[in-house]
């Protein structure tokens, strides 16, 4: 087996669990957050940068990669390790959600989904077994069956056909799957916000065995309450020796609430896509460095941040480094918000060794978000 | 004195001059090639990737600060040394070429130049004065005199009225000078194309016995040959004890032919603008690594570079990054252009340090522009 979870404990004030995610490409402490590498790199970031800050996974997405470069090319570079110079462990989508979200003129059948490529027009088709020959010419540790992940709101008999068909691709993507030694395939539980279907899709995608499993269609426009609500129920479905992956969750919130609920891997473009934008997460909370009050602020962006960016640089500098358009601003930002998300993470390990993740919950909410109770980045 | 150039030998096949700039922030060994940092930064660079690559001095640029984020918000920072993180030296031009080139509804008097903002629209004004009010409160170690840099072609007649007053402007910023013992101010010698206007500014320039100077005026749309003609009869009118720079100059068949007609400073935004484009210089001559001919080419850019970027990623993966706009592509192409030029210009002086930089020179000018006889960069 490529992957293999090993729990290490379960955090008694909360329920959540401390684990190890064993992959060919190293042993990751969880629950983890994966920084997001769409094109084959996280964006703004060297390889070099991402392990300073910690990093031991990072996700490629495989609808843009199958655009560009193209997945042979890729292969021939000897997968993405080898293209993109990163040594640790890779995780790749299935394409699925792009195709949906980023793609024109998608038309959903038993076989696949044809599409047209949002860069060039092309007609394109991803089946479940065209997403995981593209998955194993990548050579992710993990990659994902091919989902269909419904829009919210989505009415029942959609969801309900949906998450049928999604079980039947995921057995599809089984066997299509060509190096399961290397390569951990995990399965998707959909079912959207209805607690039957979620039932009835873990059911099924559990009994196919899948060396983890992603709880999907979740973080696609629902209230925060309600996502929480849907783990509660989905998560205690799934076997407990086995690792969960939240996708696209990456607020510090909803990275908390979700560990919680007993999730041990999530992705998110947040932290990346707001820096580039000058918005940083510190430990006193949001800040839009762009802000004139910061133009004199000759102190660090995050006094409590110990990262390369608040160690060197002032808030006046990367001010004005974001207001005159410099790479290296983004630079910054980027690094600073993904250090802050993997610290984060690390100290949510560490207070589920010492049973007391609620408390640490509740502290650090208190000082990040104050008395914002919309909560959110 | 702030900065003091050591002459250490002259070229017996060339002429060239091997030597050692002295400045408050650290030696540096002449010729010296010198990345431009526009905004406080060197477009997509760390101070540590310039000090990786062994550079030991950058530009900044006066217009571009005064306009934003304003000298005021730089000296509280404790200077462009402290503002931006830089511990090696810096040199400042004047802006007068900046507020030439991109400001609008600009008229020169004898007092000054006044302009609008290219930013803002907003109405300003710059004197030699306040030229040097600005470059004192930036603090870098080398700063520049306020000229007028007259464009190619002009007549004689706007030539020497503009060469003469750019001489009572530099007499006007030595008296201006507020920090002579942490700040060399250079003398620019102007004069055009035009032989005697050349000698008529270098005697006055040279009269008021500047620590260092540049050649000006040059590098503005000329054929490369006039350039080298002006830089002939120019160079040996300047003070043999003193530093002599030629401003925006990276070509590397300029920087060699100006290093052989007596120069030791060199700036231009030539290697990290091409590099923004996916446009690189290499031992083979330049490479444009978007081209489709690369898609699968997984050697290294330069096979002879040992930079960052050429042992770590192939070129591949850098068409990939460029052409998907990511910023590592450029991060990644900046490094190798800018490592190219530096790691030449030490080959310079190695070559000058054995009497044979005319041999250096053909040897190289064969090798990266082959039959290329415009050569260019
Ligand atoms: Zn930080
Ligand atoms: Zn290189």
């Amino acid at each position: 087996m490529a992957v293999k979870y090993e729990l290490i404990k379960v955090c008694k004030q909360s329920g959540a669990r401390l684990g190890r995610l064993h992959t060919p490409h190293g042993t990751i402490d969880t629950p983890v957050f994966m920084p997001v590498g769409t094109q084959a790199t996280v964006k703004a970031m060297s390889p070099e940068e991402l392990k300073e800050m910690g990093a031991g996974i990072i996700l490629g997405n495989t609808y843009h990669l199958f655009l560009r470069p193209g997945y042979d090319i890729v292969r021939e570079a000897g997968g993405l390790h080898g293209f993109m110079n990163w040594d640790r462990a890779i995780l790749t989508d299935s394409g699925g959600f792009q195709v949906f979200s980023l793609s024109d003129l998608r038309e959903i059948t038993e076989e696949g989904v044809s599409f047209r490529s949002h860069l060039s027009g092309e007609k394109l088709f991803i089946s479940p077994e065209k997403s995981i020959e593209i998955q194993n010419a990548l050579g992710a540790d993990i990659i994902m069956a091919f989902d269909e992940c419904p829009p919210y709101p989505a009415d029942r008999e959609y969801v309900r056909a949906s998450t049928e068909r999604t079980a039947r691709w995921a057995e599809r993507c089984l066997k299509a799957h060509q190096r399961p030694d290397e390569q951990a395939l995990f399965g998707i539980v959909q079912g959207g916000m209805y607690q039957d279907l979620r039932e009835e899709s873990a059911r099924q995608l559990t009994a196919l065995d899948f060396p983890g499993y992603a709880v999907g269609g979740l973080s696609v426009g629902e209230p925060k309450d309600l996502m929480y609500e849907v783990l509660e129920y989905t998560t205690p479905l799934l076997p407990a020796d086995k690792p969960r992956y939240l996708m696209g969750v990456g607020s510090p919130d909803a990275l908390i609430e979700g560990v919680i609920r007993g999730i041990d891997m999530f992705d998110c473009v947040l932290p990346t896509r707001i820096a580039r934008n000058g918005t940083t997460m510190t430990s006193q909370g949001r800040i839009v460095i762009r802000n004139a009050k910061y133009a004199r602020d000759f102190t660090p962006l995050d006094p409590e941040c110990d990262c390369y960016t608040c160690r060197n640089y002032t808030r006046a500098y990367l001010r004005h480094l974001i207001k005159a358009d410099e790479i290296f601003g983004l630079r910054l930002t980027t690094y600073h918000n993904l250090y802050f998300l993997l610290n984060m993470m690390k100290q949510v390990r560490q207070a589920i060794a010492e049973d007391r993740l609620l408390d640490f919950r509740d502290a650090f909410f208190e000082k990040y978000y104050g008395a914002n109770q919309g909560r959110g980045f």
